[in-house]
């Protein structure tokens, strides 16, 4: 493949099409060597395009009438991959003929279809959701988010690795340093699960990137690059950090409002209220990615709006300009070599 | 015991004994009818004591030499308890002569020398560790933090009968709802002991209190009384909310130190400012409460001030002065009786 080419499915989420292709149009500006390739349906996509000119011309439309129900079981929207947008637009990744498929459709359904049609990469033993947390000076890693509620030790081994190549390409960081979501910092505190992952990193040249545990009040606060935990851990520390966000935003909104005084400061500062809202807009790190198998998957948060879907899109043409899955193949045997040799 | 009497270690903790006794006499304030006995060294707690003269009359000083140390491993203290001031505090409320326990250190020691030390209650599968969370109108107990690393369904339906009754005698509320903290809200999502803890709580009186199951991003939005879990994820869920209210206070004093305007805002809003900083006060949220033992065990965090150790000690107050144990015993039966009655 030597174009760059994204599969849309253009019917997942709440605003769908329409914040799809406005999403889109913001996207193309920012990776003007990318190509798309939109599933869905014709009637409805194409009069949206018309108006985006510029996306026109890196713009193909495959007509699909059905798409994945919000509520449709994972099993179901399987069985009727094919006649759906989702399941169309991840086949042109299987095929070979996009790289990575954006949707902001059903989770479960995408996971599903994903993990069936593309397949894990050899060697990985299972695939994680990942994601982009804020911290105080920058960006951390965060991964499983949800893809595997019960993990083994071998698993959270791999979420390692692939976490340490992403960090590597996309955020571009050449030493990443990883750590464990754990209870405590000490090494007998937590799961056994966790304790047995150390166990195998010792025998690896992945010790080198290896920084002990992490916990939850020190995620964000940048010591780090990758946090690595099962799907159950990481999806509670993810969507706990989402809701203390919005309360103190809530709170901040609340305050300023009950006094005159409030309102005055917050008239006279409002270019920092905004600077601090922008900071935290959750849309700046939509997008969560299906590591692990044979083909980028990005998953844009179903309510997101245009600009959240860019930068879901965003995340999948890095992905997918810097070779995130060429490198990892690469990286999945140096980061497993054993130090004695055998 | 007509008293009220709470056993204080004064000896744990970074800044210990000076910001125990500058805690205690706060607290003594708000709860003129407790009666404080203070485990430590005398000669260190005395010379504390003489400008407290409201203090004075409700203390009484026990003289202990020995200290748990802050690295000290929990065996280790459990062999030596009775010759430290944590370990007789304990011994006090055991012997009856104490309602309550409140210390500032070493939590493991703490954890298993009460356990050891007070035995669980009757009908209890294991204790839990249990803290007060603020939410944008209000407060939630969140339980288990961290005392059980692994759980099994038994231990959720136990935690929730001791959530129920904190929330009914020390929160005032007399129908509290409780949840269990999960990934979906869907009931298939999830772990297989949350699932199995639901079919238990079928079958008993509990189920009308029962509210299905909570995100991360919503335990903070006010739609239940108590959040229950496995002690690995409540304590990730826990401190991943301190860290995040952390990050949005550091945002604030960035974005506003960035600008002249910023500053000026910060200025004429100071009021605004400081009554955040009030409602995100960790210290009015200080002191998690070890549930399901013969006796009341407040841990007070190592590293707080005197308003924080105060605020451990009115939760010690409150819990023994409105009965939680007396409570709990009766609640035991009701909760779990089983409607189809044999």
């Amino acid at each position: 493949m030597s174009k760059n080419i994204i599969a849309i499915d253009a019917m997942g989420g709440d605003n769908a099409p329409k914040s799809v292709i406005a999403g889109l149009a913001i996207s193309s500006i920012r990776n003007p060597t990318v190509n798309y390739v939109i599933y869905g349906n014709k009637n409805i996509i194409a009069p949206l395009l018309k108006r985006r000119t510029n996306l026109i011309n890196m713009t193909e439309i495959v007509h699909v009438e059905g798409l994945v129900g919000d509520d449709e079981k994972a099993s179901k929207a399987l069985r009727r991959a094919k006649d759906t947008s989702m399941g169309q637009a991840i086949a042109s990744v299987s095929d070979g003929a996009a790289n990575a498929v954006v949707s902001g459709g059903n989770s479960g359904a995408l996971m599903a279809m994903s993990i069936f049609g593309l397949k894990r990469l050899e060697g990985i033993s299972r695939p994680a959701l990942a994601a982009i947390m804020p911290t105080v000076n920058g960006e951390i890693l965060a991964l499983d988010l949800g893809a595997n509620i019960e993990c083994s030790s071998q698993n959270l081994v791999d979420f390692s690795i692939m976490g340490i190549v992403f960090a590597q390409k996309v955020l571009g960081r050449p030493h990443p340093k990883f750590a464990f979501l754990n209870v405590g910092e000490e090494e007998n505190k937590g799961k056994n699960i966790i304790h047995d992952a150390v166990k195998i990193i010792e025998g690896e040249s992945l010790k080198l990137f290896y920084d002990g545990y992490i916990e939850g009040n020190n995620v964000n606060f940048g010591k780090i690059d990758i946090v690595v935990s099962d799907g159950f851990s990481g999806n509670i520390m993810l969507k706990t950090a989402e809701g203390t966000a919005k309360l103190c935003s809530e709170y901040l909104r609340q305050v300023f409002n009950a006094s005159l005084l409030g309102k005055i400061s917050y008239f006279i500062g409002r270019s920092a209220f905004l600077a601090i809202r922008k900071k935290m807009d959750p849309r700046k790190h939509n997008g969560a990615v299906l590591l692990g198998l044979n083909g980028i998957v990005v998953k844009s948060h179903g309510g997101t709006d245009s600009l959240g879907f860019a930068h879901a899109v965003d995340l999948a043409s890095e992905m997918s300009l810097k070779g995130y899955n060429e490198a990892i193949k690469h990286q999945l045997t140096e980061l497993k070599l054993t130090e004695i040799k055998k």
